[in-house]
């Protein structure tokens, strides 16, 4: 993608992101719609729709031969990555959305031929953008944010890992990840994968390591933490491929194989 | 403790967190000087020790009366709450502290003859001052927090839960804790008791357990639930001392009981 054709789409996502995020804080005290998807804990609200549709609306407008892959299902219907491509999460951390009304974010990452090219990531109640266009670095709001700090070892490294993780499941040996989990310094949980991706590439987390998410859970996420120098693959250590449910694990460059190697048995 | 008494403290102490938040921030992005205490992960900095010793200062000046019990050992040597004590830790959540620089507190509880009187948990960066009068419900700065919903079940709780609880260890039957883990909506895991416990009682956690606190990581921190109609104890059910290291849980009435009796089984 031309410097100046990702600079015009940076431009539009930055305006329709910010636009999405202030209507959510004008209306986050109104009553909530709320549904459950696979499972009673897999929430959605009318808020999740209505910001979905808002962008693919924007978009379908101002770039009909754009497409786009997002989670409440308004998109276009994707098996690759051909093309420019919009992988869009309404509000990643829907229960904290629900719960807490807060620590939520709007998710944008934007693909062209399957190079990730401008990410964006909106913490809503903060009023915090991440972006990152590809090749100039990482900004959260007009700060830009310091290559990683790789030299950082496991035992001094903060990881974020949900709880469920350590529990007996049928994804991972729980026994390795607790072994993870006493051999870093600290855990962490947070709640909305962007927002982890953001923290991670902040450098206020050193590593994360999930066993499900969907593409727009950090289509915007890798692009930010790439940029910053960090790595990210699924927890095998394969490529992700942007259209699948994935594991996933990033850390900085220093620890990345000693975990992946020594800490990750995937099962099945 | 009579009301204009309390009401007078509540003033000044008022006065010095925010204050004393005040200086941290302007001196954030300055070196740390970082020690650690009772093993690697135990961090300790001179800004701990240099804003309990305002507090102390400040105390002892204004009420030479009364005592102090705080985390870094400038208070005094106690074995009882007798008096008016004051519990301080000057910088709850230290490793969040050096490694992320915000999400810490400044936590003070103050206790007349036992009965706790004021409560202050000040989340610093976000300069958002948690407080409470005996009494008089919950402030998160200048809005009174509503009562907690105890209608809440468990199967829609968020909990507040480090993944270390999940790992085997010595204090307590990690499989129900992994059983808690599933039944719960979600967890979550922050980093500082005293924000975990601000959280609480605003509502969007509904239960925190935790094998190890000391008197100042919890002190204000249970006047606050206290206030707004939440539970809280050691995690086999008795009544915590404010004097040693302690099990804590707290959350809302309605799933109490059920906690402790079905998924706590502490050992030894």
């Amino acid at each position: 993608m031309k410097e100046i054709t990702r600079h015009d789409i940076y431009t539009k996502a930055k305006e329709w992101i910010l636009a999405a995020g202030q209507h959510i804080r004008e209306v986050i005290d109104e009553p909530l719609y709320i549904d459950t998807k696979s499972n009673p804990n897999d929430l959605v609200t009318h808020m999740d729709r209505n910001t979905e549709k808002y962008f693919v609306k924007k978009i379908k407008e101002t770039y009909p031969e754009h497409l786009l892959l997002s989670e409440e299902g308004f998109g276009d219907d994707l098996d690759s990555l051909e093309g420019t491509v919009w992988i869009i999460d309404p509000i990643d951390g829907t229960m904290n959305f629900v719960h807490q009304k807060r620590n939520f974010a709007i998710s944008i990452g934007i693909y062209h031929e399957g190079v990730g090219e401008i990410g964006l990531i909106y913490n809503v109640m903060e009023d915090v953008l991440y972006s990152a266009q590809r090749g100039q670095g990482v900004y959260k709001n007009d700060k830009k944010l310091p290559h990683l700090d790789n030299k950082l070892e496991l035992k001094e490294s903060i990881f974020a890992i949900n709880s469920v993780w350590a529990c007996e499941n049928k994804k991972v040996n729980e026994k390795l990840i607790q072994q993870l989990i006493r051999d870093c310094r600290g855990t962490r949980s947070y709640g909305s994968a962007a927002l982890e991706f953001a923290f991670l590439s902040e450098g206020i987390i050193d590593g994360y390591l999930t066993m499900k998410l969907a593409p727009w859970d950090y289509a915007a996420g890798i692009i930010l933490y790439r940029e910053v120098g960090g790595e990210v693959a699924q927890a095998n250590g394969e490529e992700l491929d942007l259209i699948s449910n994935s594991t996933v694990f990033a850390s900085n460059k220093q620890i990345f194989e000693n975990v992946i190697n020594d800490y990750v048995e995937l099962k099945g």
